[in-house]
């Protein structure tokens, strides 16, 4: 699910290599790997076995991606495939006790969604590196121009004065408010180990054991119970990454508005030109940030849309792939994209005075109310 | 937005009518009131005054609505017109003085962000009573069945034994969960004040000391900040609800799924019949409920895709008030016909065990596991 | 799922109307009627007892709908309870006989789904006046100004020249597209006739005779088929309507756009005021039918994401109803606001030429190529 | 945007390899050549330049694609780099005249979306046959099964007999409906010509001329129109597929339920199975053809939710590309998926047959009504 063409247009890259095929692999090869020395820990398998286990997931997650893909068709996952050549090998290599420690009381829905949350962790960190860039960079933009006075626009017509400070303050309020939410729940991020019917029944009297040390193996945390069918961990995230990606389409927007040839109050460091118009300055950063971030609602909604059925979803399991890797990808392109644009903002002054001074002939008034005094109440509060 | 035919389907009706036009007028009424009553605390009006205000506010809230929304179209929001017939009515009462000290340093967008916080906390209380009234009850249920042997059954197949108590508190855990996040909001609901560039110009240097008088006004939160387009109070409230919406589907799905007329292990209390299909026990609390939870999706990723411009936004401000009204109604009905599903249902434990009996052929275990102690944990875990 | 204070900022008073449960109630007691009729067309009810069914639906349309959606709870639908009170009603007037004339061979969703067609036809006719109304507005400012000279804007800045004729083309195109799919949508709106389990077994073997009768009672299409569960015909109506609706925000945000301050080369007619603000010229019309259109894209992925099972959707069925109600009102009040806004629109033709100067000391053209010509082929293209 | 892991699953993988950056960059070479040898048969540019140019597209088609995608961040799209390189290598190897037949009077979007034009032409392609071949073995079933009498079920619940080839009819019908329409819509893709503003005025006064030339060239329709802001071509494809995706999931859906282990009716010819529960039948190929439909509903509200601004949408022009793709892929691959669901399909008359029985207890009835002769009207009606 990535692209050499499109993926760094839209920022992209370095969130969609971390959630890539061979990404994949290395998380459910990690994933059996831990379950494996999780086991032996409870006592269930021996410990040189899962480290045979271990010993060939290292090798399998060095190999070919594209076999795995053929072969996931029939059962509809690629742990399937997976498990069975992992189980082949060990048992080729270290004889079937060491074969029998592969997989132990696990289900392919086990090994895909703690795959899944190893893979968010890496690609959430990555995201919030950005966002986190974001925010900084809207706070600096605040205290810097905490007076700086412009014309207010609301419904599309200058209304009265505010500062351009005040207007990054509720930028940075906002993205700082994502920036809580995503690292919390990145914080808290599970791992699943429920067995064929979700009762961890092969595992029992082991089961709730198994899984606490399979969380501590991965650096997960443990749930305290099987989510196969309780999707509130998938769905915490989309409405999480849902709203910061709102909150960047609305940043970008202004930057877009702001940067109209007519207003021209803001500029990109480097605005993408056009071959045959040398005085366009498109602020493409900030459109590609919207762009980016526009896929984002319909994402949410197919991850909220499903309601998978009983022990398992018949489709509604296996249709979070897709749409929750383009959600995470989508969302910190939209973070890269938006922070390589506030990063290099050019602040025309003078630009604002003007619009200001035409405002003001309506309004009498250049007064910012209690702009700056925002600003500083932003600024205090922030907990970065 | 409230229709007397459909609402009951869908169980909206009381959540409908605490968002219907009589109420919105009630709020915003109540938020002028309020506000008067502020800025007489902060000393920027007469007490008399405010008072006068509000007592003209009661009369306007027993009043007409069709020439309100009739009067809106030509500014685009209700608060406008409701403004001039309340500044007009208090004049001609108690004079100039009192006249001014109506909506003072306010914006219409601030009296809709405040008065919608109104209604949200009260329909909010609706909806939580409902969904509280469904984890409590799916509680019930898995304590009751905790060793209720059953086929679990994935991707459509029986697969191993669990138990209904484990089904029923993977239920609760996820509604639990939403009961959470919804309350959380719920105590947070902020009021808004800006004025008309969000700068609390005219209330300069009160604004901050108004804005905190309003919020003690109306037992909502100060948010500290100004968030005429820092949606994220919405956005945050849209996830939370999808979320639950989510949860209610997979729930509704489960009981429709284990009703049907070959599998039989469930039954609505109050099946919904056929005249002509005397026969058939339609679980109609369930499809009912799934039908509500299915709006939300699409009504999330609508307030996710407002993207407000700069101090206001030209569209994606009001492209809100149909959305989320139609998502807290959407949930709130999908809650209370889930309620009503669950809370009259009758387990077939014979059916379960016949099935159960057909998947011991293939399998040779009636062993769930630790379904039990599952169940033990969710119900300990739970705080209400 | 109507409004008395929102309907009208939205546009959607008269489509909203066509929907509403007084609507809805005729079109149902309609429908039974020409049940009836069809039947005795077929020779399968005498039509004495046909005309008695119909006299007791002329009453029944003219009652109470409040209690009716009380009683449509129990069975998820309120042709259940309609039924039940006009088989009661008819047999205490007219007997037996007569009573067994109601609903001969229908299910209630017959009833439902064709009754929704009797709607759409009523609503999408309001829609397609005011969605005409914006395609012929739309070509006579592309005749009236084919050579009107504006700065061509893309991605945020001047780019060419262009004319403001070009322009009101691209959207009267756009616009013409989609009167075109909806009228012929229109046109082929079906009845739906199916019987208990889609095959019409009660009227066998004058099931298809019957459905032709219905068809020509009510002024609607045979489909030839029965579409309880196949609803290519609601999606493609939501599709359709999605798609006008895609157009009329990008009508509506370039509307908006050109009318910003700093840019003032349109306003609307009545632009919306502020009380505060007498400077501001709010374009409303437009800015209300972006917050009108923005409801249809979420509205058409619920319609799309309805999979009704088997021969009757158990939750998806009745997901429509809102979604769909709420898809026509939204369509039809964004073409109703943005009908106002372009009817009104002033072109400030030197504002256009001051933009155009500023792009001209860059471009040292003024040259607007195929424009005009462009404007031409459009309307000679033009069938209304 | 291609997964080698995860593409088999949805059976993307042919729609993906069509839409894939290799792809791609052939598509916009094509385009880049179709257009210089269009301006040559207008007489703006000389044969043999054009002929120069076409030879370095195809050079450049084999290149490599990363240093491409990199290259495009700056400008937001890949065909600024492109032309640019292919300019300057046209100017090295055949000078001055020749690189300046280069890209003639076209803007990057006209390249853009013509290659996306021919993309969906070729994706579109292999969708139609999948899809084509879901319908047509509908049609076989629903022939072979006309009188196989199974129970119909509405609201989960067994109803009245029908015949399962009368099911299996009316998923013909919906299915032979989305044919016939993206058929024609894959007829009439046109290719986009405009220039800079949307005025062909480099090209005037043989723009029009050029571009029939340029839909001659590339086997594509010529539009009569620019549509760089007039989405209605992508908006009209959106819709179509996420209206055969609806149909798909539903189908897709009643192999899922009709396969349940309780119901057995229906099994795939290659069910997939699970290591640890031989037992198991899943209709992996269905549920994995739910899961890619899923995907629809969500990517069709994205597409119809771009507004592009003025005459270049900024942000919403770039926020097709990744939506769209997905969409087509998700068709295409749920389109695969059923067909290698139906086509094995094993249809048990002897389960059908008990629950008939079962039903036959309460309904005292087997006779399925007009069942035998709607499939006789809908296998007539087949244009295919």
């Amino acid at each position: 699910m990535s692209s050499e063409l499109f993926d760094p247009i839209f920022g992209m890259s370095a969130v969609a290599a971390a959630m890539d095929d061979r990404a994949w692999l290395a998380a459910l090869c990690e994933t059996e790997t831990a379950l494996a020395r999780a086991c032996a820990r409870a006592g269930i398998v021996e410990l040189a076995d899962a480290l045979e286990v271990g010993a060939e997931c290292e090798r399998l997650a060095a190999g070919e991606v594209g076999d795995l893909g053929r072969q996931s068709v029939a059962g509809g996952n690629p742990v399937i495939p997976l498990v069975a050549t992992l189980r082949e090998r060990v048992r080729e290599r270290a004889g079937d006790s060491a074969a029998a420690a592969v997989h132990r009381g696990a289900t392919s829905q086990d090994v895909m969604d703690t795959a899944l949350m190893l893979l968010t962790q890496r690609a959430l960190g990555i995201l919030l590196t950005d966002l986190g860039g974001c925010a900084d960079t809207a706070a600096a933009l605040a205290g810097e121009h905490r007076e700086l006075l412009m014309a207010g626009r609301t419904l599309s017509q200058q209304a009265l004065p505010t500062t351009f400070g005040a207007l990054a303050a509720g930028w940075g309020a906002g993205l700082d408010h994502h920036l809580g939410t995503l690292t919390r729940l990145r914080a808290e991020l599970p791992v699943q180990l429920g067995g064929a019917a979700g009762t961890l029944s092969v595992l029992h009297p082991h089961g709730l054991e198994v899984r606490a040390a399979l969380a501590d193996e991965l650096g997960l945390a443990d749930p305290g119970r099987v989510w196969h069918t309780d999707r509130t961990v998938i769905t915490d995230l989309a409405g999480a990454l849902g709203g910061a990606a709102a909150t960047i389409a609305k940043v970008a927007t202004d930057v877009d508005l702001l940067a109209q040839s007519e207003l021209g109050e803001l500029h990109e460091g480097a605005p993408g030109g056009s071959s045959a118009m040398a005085h366009k300055k498109n602020p493409i950063a900030a459109i590609t940030a919207r762009a980016a971030a526009a896929q984002a609602p319909g994402l949410v909604a197919t991850l909220l849309g499903a309601a998978p059925e009983l022990q398992r979803g018949a489709g509604p399991w296996h249709a979070e792939w897709p749409a929750y890797s383009a959600l995470l990808c989508a969302v910190g392109g939209a973070a890269a994209r938006l922070r390589a644009s506030l990063s290099g903002l050019h602040v025309d002054a003078e630009a604002m005075g003007r619009h200001l001074d035409e405002l003001a002939e309506f309004t009498n008034t250049t007064d910012a109310g209690h702009a700056p005094e925002l600003v500083d109440r932003y600024l205090e509060g922030r907990t970065r």
